[in-house]
């Protein structure tokens, strides 16, 4: 509360500094180095404060990364005026775009699956899911028929363009058009492959 | 000590033994739920044998983890003695087989990419490496180039195989046959898409 008296931020707007703030650090660190202690640090309130807006390292993860989880979400949302197939070209280019001007919120994100945390995966669970009926609906319009093969195969195809991202995006020079190209061919013998 | 004098094992034998119990729990309870206490009560041993085997819940996860990912290399080794793509069957259709019949195992492996340990996440990381080389091999073995990208694609095809063989071979009564061949198809034109 002491903290709230030094600033005039409504309690709701210092949250969402903090949690912001949160985010910002995904650039240099991994999530696993995100603790009360160094937001404490980095924000200039104390301890308490932090246990009082988070309930805990967990809680706080779980906002950030959802709050990551919801910036990625929105970068890509695929633009609803294109025919689908530049519609996905769109939300790839976007996709990639984010990956590399957001380095470590993707990375945090990826690793985020792999977070001991039930809650952590389950926001990320959640970006996958989203990111996997955004291509479904692209091949569902383009008139594919729908069957549970194709979802099992989009769903899977969001792992791989995850791990390709990572692979390619973050940890080589490869040009933003070459990964866009390679996901897009990848995507489509994907679904090619169902029959 | 104590439980040694018990039985007439060898230290080595009874550790072996209690890691393969700990791999067996994994039927009915995800990792997380293997503790010290609980394998202690299983096992009919003290918890300070445990400790003294090894050490923490995060080390006996560490030798659980390592014995699975193990037995599922195993399981999956290429027969040398194929041409490139029969053996590529030959592996798929093993590895389909062996997530269906040790369904806890191999998704305790596919979650142990989600632990919060990171050396139980390298446990696991090394057998996707390992994966992904086998099948790197089948395609330079039928003369495709070798490149950065053909590398890039056949690692997020191991997750993409990853996610279709939690999705279809564990959640679904989809034939094994059926499962293999999509595998097949879809790993054929991932490479076809690297150009």
């Amino acid at each position: 509360m002491e903290a709230d008296r030094r600033t005039r931020l409504a309690p709701d707007e210092r949250r969402a500094q903090l949690v912001a703030l949160g985010v910002a650090s995904l650039a240099d660190r991994p999530l696993e180095a995100l603790t009360i202690e160094y937001l404490s640090a980095q924000a200039g309130v104390s301890r308490g404060l932090l246990f009082y807006y988070f309930g805990s390292k967990q809680g706080l993860h779980r906002e950030v990364v959802s709050t990551a989880r919801d910036s990625m979400l929105h970068a890509t949302e695929p633009a609803g005026h294109f025919p689908p197939l530049s519609r996905l070209h769109d939300t790839l280019t976007r996709i990639v775009q984010f990956v590399r001007d957001h380095r470590g919120t993707f990375f945090s994100l990826v690793r985020g699956a792999a977070s001991g945390d039930r809650e952590v995966r389950e926001v990320v669970e959640q970006a996958r899911a989203v990111q996997a009926e955004r291509v479904i609906a692209v091949f569902l319009e383009m008139g594919v028929a729908d069957s549970e093969m194709l979802r099992i195969a989009l769903r899977a195809w969001v792992a791989f363009a995850e791990q390709t991202l990572v692979d390619s995006a973050l940890n080589t020079e490869m040009s933003s058009e070459e990964i866009v190209s390679f996901l897009e061919r990848s995507v489509k013998a994907v679904t090619q492959a169902v029959r």
